[in-house]
């Protein structure tokens, strides 16, 4: 059940909640218009968690999701150890209605990137399902509730156009005593440009004893005097039809993604824990590959965390062989030339290749230290259970040990102290630029500078700190020292988490179902 | 000649090259991502020139064009009185290369706009000719000058593939004696995502004595030597490869389009010297159809300004027999499909339509006050002569005669005073909804509130004012008047020449081939 647009989702919806109901688990994955927003919002060393997660919160907000893949894990009543995988691929778009009207940012090298995985752009504009989120849903509302709110203060049209038509209603109006309703063909491109919303309020607003109705090629105008309008006006925004209105303007809506719920809140800690409420086990497979690449080294499949990588070494008969009674996998309707070829980054494949590798790792991880005859098939609850330490942990990008909780608090830094870089001559004035060329053969850095003297450097793990200080013990322009003010004051030492929650496009999730919570 | 991209883009710019030489004159659209950037950025009636510049300033800086048509109008050697229109219609898309990475915003609506005319958006993002301005151009110059720059300081990549990467390098460099080069396949997905130039860099830097080559599967590392690394470093700068390697990236650049040639000056002063600088005729259709309106209402020729109905009327045979002797106009070589349906709001045929529109309304107007017995074929310069006092003046949206000059100061504007508004009761706290409520049934206004009980109202035209001041004279709850304190204050005056300069996505412009004047 692949490629959702608006024009088949009503019909599917119902399939999709059927799916999403009977699933053990779901995995998701999203691809973005972009990644980074501007030099502003880059990640560095230096961030605290709630930096890093204001900075991905302007980020977020500003560039839109272009596809999202829902890959429901359905047990097979009919088979004792048997999941089928149920893919849906969504094109999403960002409503156009009344006062909503989104401005999102395009990041040219990650729509580029996309073109590499055959990425279908015409889809995702022509036909993309509109959503809205609490927020905006509330800001049309009010929209429909006081049709004219708008008027005058909120929109920016040419005038001409609509100066030409409110003519030839007046003309008509006073000019004729024939009760036919007036029909204006939508011929001029400025007509047809302009908002149905803005023409009706327009003509309404100008003439309070006329009714107007609009469709793709014409205006129609009748007279009905105040009272039959007023009354008009009430059946409008009552009657079944205003809300058929609603639908077919933002193409189909009623899809509506909890994750969207209100716009992200100011708060790091609001925002955990509303993410927590909204979905109780989210695991990570970034980070459950990542934190098992020790442990299960000797199994050779964890060697690179990749989802791509990870799906062929888990779809290998090594990978499904390596503990016996893992569950087959099977894919639902619709899904079968997923057998065929691999379609990386097409948010539906990457979801299931997600769900894929989470159930394989979890099969394995269940049973790491239990003899071979002791393995039996199992339930997804205690595939749940083993794998419990990892949920609601979100990797982080630039670090190998460090992640976030979302239930809890933040672990401690594992973080290297910071490196304190200073000229031995005044006359010597620091550039990050050359401080970079210095210092990063020996790994990531990051360098603020303090003063033309003096920077500090951050570093992405201990084996790099180390290499620096030794290497620059006898430099002839510089000094380099841990910087110990930091480093004895561990309040301010605290802010050294850094971290990319969500992990931008290239993250998938697998959440837990949240069907048993009340919504 | 339509439709070209960066697969044709060498093969077809001699093409264009000669179109342009050889052009009368040049006919320009283009379409945008978005035609407002956000609240802030709207246009209101209170707006001054320099502030309705900024405004667009800000927009055009964070939108991008992905469509730009271009009509040559060539005199026909073989003919007395015949033009033949060369256009050519580019994909344009936003370079991706070293440290450039252009962000865009894209408004919803404008795209779904453009859905309507069946724009493919998979040309404009997959096979989108990419261009620089000249301080794009610099910066990839010196990211070339000094290719570790941007090393630990500009990017923001997963380091665990690079760091992967590293190690297997580092491996093969102490521990194999073979003088054989490392190849080392991308098939991780990371190293795909990591653009070429990190890879080098992260390569070069940490090891002095190898040399990379990098193409679309691999990469491969030589051992060289300190003493031929540096030599090659220097070849690789100087050389013509060097600038092939710039070429590839930028997708077949050297497309150069002088109104791009810098990043917007932020001085609306600036800005129009610089653009009469580059363009010294400019001829906007839309204020010379909008200024002729009046004088030609008899041909009813000009009843709507639209683009669209002014090409079909000038294009009928009333049109084209209205004045005798009117040029006749030939489609180049690949456009023969324009004559078979037309293409509205491809940037192609629009810029086709609007070449086509001003050369009617150029001859007209050329003999509009002579006897039918005196008209002749007439030469282009000629035409540019009659419709002198239109050129370098730029038609405004929301306004009926004002427009701006690219070439002498601004008009002194016609728009009517500011009304005043206050509440009579102080517990009356007035609101910009109701305002707009109660007054733009007259026309288009725009309201200030200053404070709780007094607002000031812009309106777009005299009859606007008038009838509002007429119909609440005697109003319950608020009285207006005319706003005295700026109507006898004529510097404060002054700055009420409001205008959408370049008319956002829809205008649509004439040049005079600027072939004549110094680069």
């Amino acid at each position: 059940m692949v490629g959702i647009t608006k024009a088949n989702f009503e019909d599917v919806f119902p399939t999709v909640e059927t799916a999403i109901r009977k699933a053990e688990f779901i995995a998701l994955d999203a691809e973005f218009t972009g990644l980074q927003l501007n030099k502003q919002t880059k990640s560095t060393l230096f961030d605290t968690s709630e930096e890093r997660y204001a900075k991905l919160r302007r980020t977020i907000s500003n560039i839109t999701i272009c596809q999202i893949g829902v890959s429901a894990f359905v047990k097979d009543p009919d088979s004792e150890n048997k999941y089928i995988a149920h893919t849906f691929n969504f094109y999403l778009y960002p409503p156009v209605f009344g006062p909503v009207d989104v401005r999102f940012t395009c990041q040219a090298s990650s729509l580029r990137f996309l073109c590499k995985y055959n990425f279908d752009f015409n889809k995702f504009i022509y036909d993309g399902i509109s959503y809205l989120n609490a927020e905006q849903e509330q800001q049309i509302q009010q929209y429909l509730d006081r049709k004219d709110l708008f008027q005058g203060v909120e929109r920016d049209v040419d005038e001409s156009a609509i100066q030409k038509l409110l003519s030839t209603v007046a003309e008509w109006m006073f000019g004729t005593e024939t009760e036919k309703p007036l029909e204006i063909v939508k011929d001029d491109e400025d007509l047809l440009y302009t908002q149905d919303y803005i023409l009706h309020s327009e003509l309404r607003n100008r003439f309070p004893d006329i009714w107007t109705t609009i469709d793709k090629t014409k205006i129609t105008i009748e007279k009905v005097g105040e009272e039959k309008r007023k009354s008009l006006e009430k059946e409008e925004v009552q009657s079944k039809e205003q809300q058929a209105t609603l639908t077919q303007y933002v193409d189909g809506l009623t899809f509506y993604y909890d994750k969207f719920h209100k716009f992200l809140p100011r708060s790091y800690k609001e925002f955990k824990s509303e993410i927590h409420k909204l979905f109780p086990v989210i695991i990570d497979t970034k980070h459950i590959t990542n934190s098992l690449r020790k442990p299960l080294e000797k199994t050779d499949l964890l060697k690179s965390t990749a989802l791509g990588s990870l799906y062929e070494a888990f779809h290998s008969q090594k990978g499904q062989q390596y503990v016996i009674h893992t569950p087959s996998i099977a894919l639902g309707p619709g899904c079968e030339h997923y057998l065929e070829a691999e379609f990386p980054h097409e948010a539906g494949f990457d979801s299931y290749m997600c769900g894929y590798v989470f159930l394989r790792i979890a099969h394995i991880e269940t049973f790491r230290d239990i003899l071979s005859t002791e393995v039996v098939p199992c339930s997804f609850r205690r595939y749940l259970h083993s794998t419990n330490e990892y949920a609601n942990k979100i990797n982080i990008i630039r670090a190998n040990l460090n992640y976030l909780s979302l239930d809890c608090e933040d672990p401690v830094s594992e973080r290297p102290d910071l490196l304190f870089v200073r000229s031995k001559k005044k006359s010597y004035k620091l550039e990050a630029g050359q401080i970079a060329r210095w210092f990063s053969p020996y790994g990531s850095v990051d360098i603020s500078l303090k003063g033309p003297n003096s920077a500090l450097v951050a570093t992405s793990h201990f084996g790099c700190a180390r290499d620096i200080l030794k290497n620059f013990k006898r430099h002839e322009k510089v000094a380099v020292s841990k910087y110990s003010v930091w480093k004895h004051s561990p309040v301010v030492r605290n802010v050294f988490i850094a971290g990319t929650l969500l992990s931008g496009g290239l993250c998938a999730w697998v959440l837990w179902s949240s069907r048993k919570q009340p919504a």
